[in-house]
């Protein structure tokens, strides 16, 4: 049984056959050349979307291509997984597909839209622990006890040869690309889409990307053996893994020569120029390729067809609102202005009024007088404005303070 | 020429003409079965997405087809427009494509994305009036100084032609559609899809949407001729028209049996739920056929496949972080509640351990000891939280309760 197979000897000729396998039940995601991007950034853009995967992510083609080739006994006992995330909506979708039954084992404090779209591809799900390790654990009593098939995300040939069908359609779709950027988690999907373009075109550029929070890839090839990555917040959850996989760490060794590093301001602001730019929503997961790009960590690019993938979409709405207001502050679209002025009737309609004639809206408005380092006979004002750009905030600071309040 | 013809006249001949004219210059834009959302509604879902438009939005393609047509005279002196929205990248990027000037006046109040947005596509951007009214006046003006040509945002037959372009490409991806949800603002883009899908399949039910707070077109279809619209604020700004157009009328009249209204809410759920579920951002304007569909508004859908045309997806990124806002709370992610406990230490401790107790996160906390209505010995704590649903928030709720304090 291929499952048996190991990783090195996952071959161009396996990706073709998960292809052919896993056929129409997955989307052909489209590649579009992004217009405004290739301008502003001075190469051509093409962005992988990934995102409007069936589950919202490439998870599905690795799942898909390990569930089908199962043995009847094996289909017929169901598959088990642990993931708080992308993997079990992919399994859920993949086994529905194929008509057998998926039990996912979640963290108990898994987001509310992870398990309602989990639930809703027709998986079991049960609530277990406080984190993965421990959902992880209970997943592997049951598959003991009940004798379901354990599907891992990432360490298993057979899941590696799905995730490289996208390099297959990007051989199709873009034959003439120079680099292709990859979101780096577990390394899954980088192995298969490395194996896919190197069989057919060896001197494409295969570059991955990891959040700067949670390098564990980037270390394990420079230690040359899996090194444990403390696991820390991050906006790119989704490639948040305390271990690269065994199988895949010796393909993106050989075949990767450059794995770069992206900060939490960039992935954030990736998310938000790929969505009001191109339309699209990435998660932070997603969007590390592209936040590659953007934040220019590729090296020499000019006039270069560079491939995105961008990963997934599988974003909480909370966590978008977010990204979004730390973007526009960052851009000068929102403000916010503490604002020392005489604790008597009239100032906050004067300092209201400053703001008003530069066409700036007042948002939220606070006053603080339990405030300590203000004299007694002062009050601090808290502003929220909705404002036009940097510029616009430079100048109504300037007013405030010609006005003779002091602008913290 | 072209322009000198009546809409009356527009023909399939000249959609199938403005299809081959602008040809590469316009994008293809996808229309891909929405699996999740064809589930959750009960009909075959398609979304045409021509918020991926070159510009963000369809309005490329009228213009296109507009200044494609002019004389070597008039393209020699460049063509003019006013407009706070769409129609002004539209007739940029149209005029750039073509390599002629464009010239687009611009109220003083136009959002700063879309002022750059029009620039990046190499417009020349007059600023003046504190409105469209104003905008336009300029406009006209500038037009019988200069000797440019004014291109309209709707009323104009190769504009009506060119947005046309889009039913061919509907006719040709879901050949067998039974319904077509469109945007209506003007008229020019539901005018030109209804000639173009009438002359091949003429049993195609066409449905328009509008804004309910700004009914425009509905109410001038019930008269019979063209009623003012008093200008109301709403999310579907880029379809907020106060007149409709004299050439698009008689075509709404003759070719759209029925036109639904949606009402803010229903706008603002349809930006999120195209977002978390399609991973598409689409602006107020380009989901209100969408807010139709998912509102319940189209009558009996029952297996059908019904075609949603979103129009548009420039959307500012302060409305979208708003309508984030205002969705997670009704869907119960975000809860705001008003505590009143008695003023003393240990109060605020204690009703953030009983919130952490749920596993919600408390975004915000903030105290106010100047509310009117409290008792003297009692504090009101307002706290916004991050929340799992409803019934999560139910029980907070419930558990505050019943320790005592008073939740208003």
């Amino acid at each position: 049984m291929a499952s048996k197979k190991k990783a090195g000897m996952v071959t161009l000729t396996d990706i073709e056959q998960a292809l052919s396998r896993i056929g129409d039940a997955v989307f052909y995601s489209p590649c579009h050349r992004a217009e405004i991007l290739s301008e502003l950034i001075g190469c051509e853009v093409f962005l992988k979307l990934e995102n409007l995967q069936m589950t919202g992510s490439f998870k599905d083609r690795g799942s898909l291509n390990k569930i089908l080739q199962l043995s009847d006994q094996q289909k017929r006992a169901g598959v088990i997984t642990a993931s708080a995330g992308n993997h079990a909506q992919g399994v859920a979708h993949a086994a529905r597909v194929s008509g057998i039954q998926a039990t996912v084992v979640m963290p108990e404090t898994a987001p509310l839209a992870k398990i309602r779209g989990t639930r809703e591809f027709g998986a079991n799900i049960i609530l277990h622990g406080k984190g993965y390790d421990e959902a992880q654990k209970k997943a592997r009593e049951l598959q003991a006890r009940d004798g379901y098939t354990f599907i891992h995300a990432f360490d298993d040939p057979d899941i590696i040869a799905g995730q490289g069908t996208i390099g297959l359609e990007l051989l199709e779709q873009i034959p003439d690309m120079d680099t292709v950027v990859v979101p780096v988690g577990g390394g899954g999907l980088i192995s298969g889409i490395a194996i896919a373009i190197r069989g057919q075109r060896p001197e494409v550029e295969l570059v991955g990307a990891e959040a700067e929070r949670m390098p564990a890839m980037k270390r394990s090839v420079k230690a040359g053996r899996i090194l444990p990555q403390r696991v820390a917040n991050t906006l790119a959850d989704g490639i948040a893994v305390a271990r690269v996989g065994e199988q895949t760490l010796p393909i993106v060794r050989s075949q990767i020569s450059t794995i770069v590093t992206v900060t939490e301001e960039e992935i954030a602001n990736a998310v938000m120029v790929l969505l009001e730019r191109e339309k699209t929503l990435a998660e932070g997961a997603g969007a590390v390729g592209f936040a590659a790009l953007y934040g220019g960590h590729l090296g020499e690019i000019k006039n270069r067809k560079v491939v995105v993938v961008i990963s997934g979409g599988n974003i909480d709405m909370t966590t978008l609102a977010k990204i979004l207001e730390r973007g526009l502050e960052l851009d000068g679209r929102i403000a916010r202005l503490r604002v020392v002025v005489p604790d008597r009737p009239g100032s906050i309609a004067e300092l209201a009024t400053l703001v008003a004639g530069h066409q700036a809206n007042i948002l939220q408005i606070s006053q603080n007088r339990a405030v300590s380092e203000v004299e007694l006979e002062e009050t601090e004002v808290e502003l929220v404005l909705e404002t036009r750009g940097r510029e616009q905030v430079a100048e109504i600071k300037a007013s405030i303070e010609h006005r003779g309040f002091v602008v913290k």
